[in-house]
């Protein structure tokens, strides 16, 4: 299906796209956010509590970057320069970012976890529809598990501890996901080839993979032990 | 040598330890160093002027991540956890970065490639009186050569086109090399053990050994097209 040309029509604009440039703007979005992911989680190391919390979230942030490494030696592969393939996504993930900086250490591992944790749910549909070899290798640059149980462990004990923190916390998340929203329609708006890939069965599909990420979400909301 | 025990006397305060220690020592501050320059470089890469530069960056701060995991994991083969070996070290490495924070891209370069130059040096010729398989290990975990080339040709292309900038740049470069000696020597102070590692032989061998390094600090500065 993604080496076809298909010419859809998004919100009555006539497209032609061929199925290769709808997966190298995939691969573009995904190496930008690891990018971003990057740079987000070496911010979060340095409102770290103590040494050893700063090492573990270094790590995981240098993690995003062998993600990165993947995306873009994939996209050469496929003639497109990894910088050309991420620009397009530039603004409206730099407008999610910049509109929901976390003001603290357990704000940082909530829009992780929650953001992450989303995003994957979502790659990992997206995968579904790809023939190798991106479909594993988007498969293979979903986040790390080692970040989920941290960021649950971490929130959890300090939610646990102070009840007024999971109200602030609860609030944090939901804001996190309406700011992810907006942008995320943007994307969509700025590359509506994309669409293709995400649900090529239409609206109705799209409808029922919205539920399947919100069951996904509350879940998350609530093993840090927030309400959703 | 360096699992014997010796009884080095530093500053007449005759010490009692093992050559193992002060290979922990060795890999704790190299660990840190690892984890700072992580820290430094990817905040760097957000004062690059484009995305192409910014995502060079990025895999270089990534790098030194990967350094720290394989410094961490030989501490732990040695019985050491890592935090507990950094933990010495970091104050005097914090108040080098703090002093010395770049306010520009080229600065950062500069700060890079100067700092990281003269520590590859000092390091390169500890290594050489160190047992494997920590000598291998301490060779190898040293900057990456694409930094280098990276930072040379940004600052050079930069200064030859602004004059200014290049004084400003040289006493820069003098600014960091003062903080970081102020720095070393806090460092020898808080664990004198490391000067058995350095230079066996003493202070006659201390003095050679400060030349090498000061030479080769000067070839490095001019081939960024500075003064030295």
């Amino acid at each position: 299906m993604c080496t076809s040309t298909v010419e859809p029509s998004v919100r009555g604009v006539p497209l032609s796209v061929s199925g290769d440039e709808a997966v190298a703007d995939l691969l573009g979005v995904l190496s930008y956010g690891a990018l971003v992911a990057f740079d987000n989680l070496g911010a979060d190391a340095r409102l770290a509590p103590d040494l050893r919390r700063r090492a573990a979230l270094s790590e995981m942030a240098a993690a995003e970057l062998v993600h990165y490494r993947r995306l873009a030696d994939r996209l050469a592969e496929l003639g497109v320069d990894a910088v050309d393939a991420m620009e397009p996504f530039v603004p409206s993930l730099d407008a999610y970012h910049t509109s929901t900086r976390p003001r603290d250490w357990l704000e940082g591992l909530v829009k992780a976890h929650v953001g992450d944790g989303i995003a994957d749910d979502f790659y990992r549909e997206v995968a579904a529809h790809l023939a190798e070899p991106d479909r594993s290798l988007v498969l293979e640059v979903l986040h790390d598990d080692r970040h989920a149980s941290f960021a649950v462990a971490e929130v959890r004990a300090a939610v646990e501890a102070d009840p007024v923190l999971a109200d602030r916390l609860g609030l944090w998340a939901r804001r996190l996901v309406a700011e992810a929203i907006t942008q995320a329609q943007l994307v969509v708006a700025a590359r509506p080839r994309l669409v293709e890939l995400v649900e090529p069965s239409g609206l109705a599909g799209l409808a029922a993979l919205i539920d399947r990420l919100t069951t996904g979400h509350a879940a998350r909301l609530s093993a840090l032990g927030l309400r959703s």
